[in-house]
């Protein structure tokens, strides 16, 4: 198994921190900060500890390490396991009522599966994480903008050709909400219930998507679930448990949505395909594309 | 001398350090880096730096304080004195270009002093300090935007007032490119030349105006000008000189414009009006408004 996780590592060179991430991380510390505490104290202790841990993280590592490790303080402080549950619900929930519209959305569509594929980027946009990016909940909107929006990076007849061919789909969702999107998706690939596995986080991390999520939203009834051993809002591929990697090394496909995954999963030699919308002007520099562009990416060496 | 500082900060409560503040701090401190210098390993220490300090500085300083220790870091770490030296000419220049066009919407109001006060307020959206706040040049956009937005804050009738009486006015400027807007402004006030005083910072700091950009403007022909002995993005009471204190307290009546000569003297025993635009979430809260709001507002105690 260590022999697998070495060939998956060796080529890593995962999207790294960038100056302009440091202001987002305090972002992130000080809105979690707010929303688990009423104490003006603790949650100064909270920017404490994360701008001493800004102070030593590695430029080397993922802006999705340093979420991790910022969420944890959070909640080694604040005692509290979980300080997004309600707003994850009403999330939820949310985007469970907009299911039917979606549903009708790809139905009347004349190319249902790149709807789909549309629709699950639109809902990557349901993120607590990336500072202050569509907090409003104009989803509609949202929707009906991305649907009438190009691909920046658009890879989309691979994907297409390489779903028909999969035996095994790798999907690792990312946010809660946003799952019910990616429930419409799962549902327009033929053969789903055989094929796909869905690759949800062990623990709750902001709004990330638990099994928990998975089963609010009717997905754990129609694919199997599995978790990725981690409580980072995205990938890091050596904190992740051997059954997640021994998963990840045999799919035939794997489809991967969000920042979160795309920072810790590009440039490995996967036969990937990655789905989300560029949030920050980082990510938008690592994919030479604008900031708000809607990408379908197939890993270069896939 | 000493004795009138005293009974000037005395009372001093103003605007504090809000938690909210240190992600503003690292974007700013990125920007200024970036700007700097080209190189990412003195970018990196820039950070360093600033991160450290972010650690030091007290809640009960302004964020103006922290404005000024990271601008320091700036200067001394990549020696060159005034990054924004180039920007700073083009948004003079810009708004120089402005001048004919607001002197007509003057020229043409009914009400020539809300006008000129709403331009000198519009114009405070020139700003790089606070966080990605209106850097686009749709500034003529701008402006008829402000010209129709009420005041949130409004003690015009007692600007006016006091106006009619003041023998002295101290006028603080914010930004280069702004004090275009000012000078509409200060040449609506009768007798300007004789009662007022320009105070600009002594050296350069983000893109604050200072001496060269008030001759630039044209505005040191026409009125006194002085420096408040500061190198910060707004007014830090007990780091003026002493000059500055004594014009502050002697003058009939003080113009203030800008967020950071609001965090500084607000709350002070002064006979002071702010003018601003509230560009941020921290500033709203402490006035009691939206962000984005237009404020007139008298000092309490004035």
């Amino acid at each position: 198994m260590h022999f697998l996780v070495f060939i998956i590592i060796d080529k890593g060179v995962a999207m790294k921190i960038a100056l302009e991430c440091f202001s987002c991380f305090l972002k992130q510390a000080v809105e979690a900060a707010e929303m688990s505490t009423e104490s003006e104290t603790m949650r100064r202790e909270i920017l404490r500890e994360v701008l001493k841990e800004s102070l030593k993280i590695s430029f080397d590592r993922t802006p999705v390490h340093m979420g991790m490790i910022i969420h944890r303080i959070v909640r080694e402080k604040t005692k509290n396991p979980d300080p997004y549950a309600n707003l994850k619900k009403k999330y939820n929930a949310r985007a469970l009522e907009l299911y039917p519209y979606m549903k009708e959305l790809v139905g009347y569509s004349k190319e249902k599966l790149v709807t789909a594929v549309k629709l699950a980027i639109a809902g990557n946009i349901l993120d607590f994480g990336i500072g202050g990016y569509a907090k409003d909940f104009g989803v509609k909107e949202i929707i009906d903008e991305v649907l009438e929006q190009p691909f920046a990076v658009d890879n989309y007849q691979n994907f297409r050709k390489a779903l028909s061919k999969a035996d095994s789909i790798l999907y690792l969702a990312d946010n809660t909400g946003e799952i019910v999107f990616d429930r419409v998706l799962i549902e327009e690939i033929p053969d789903y219930k055989k094929r796909i596995t869905l690759v949800v986080k062990e623990s709750p991390i902001i709004n990330d998507a638990t099994l928990e999520d998975a089963e609010a939203v009717g997905l754990a009834d129609q694919v199997r679930v599995i978790n990725s051993g981690l409580e980072a809002p995205g990938t890091i591929i050596d904190h992740c448990s051997e059954d997640f990697l021994d998963a990840l090394h045999s799919a035939d496909m794997i489809i991967s949505k969000g920042q979160g995954n795309y920072e810790g999963l590009s440039d490995l030699s996967l036969p990937i395909f990655f789905l989300l919308k560029a949030k920050c002007k980082v990510i938008a520099r690592d994919l030479d594309v604008k900031v708000g562009d809607l990408i379908l990416k197939q890993d270069s060496k896939s």
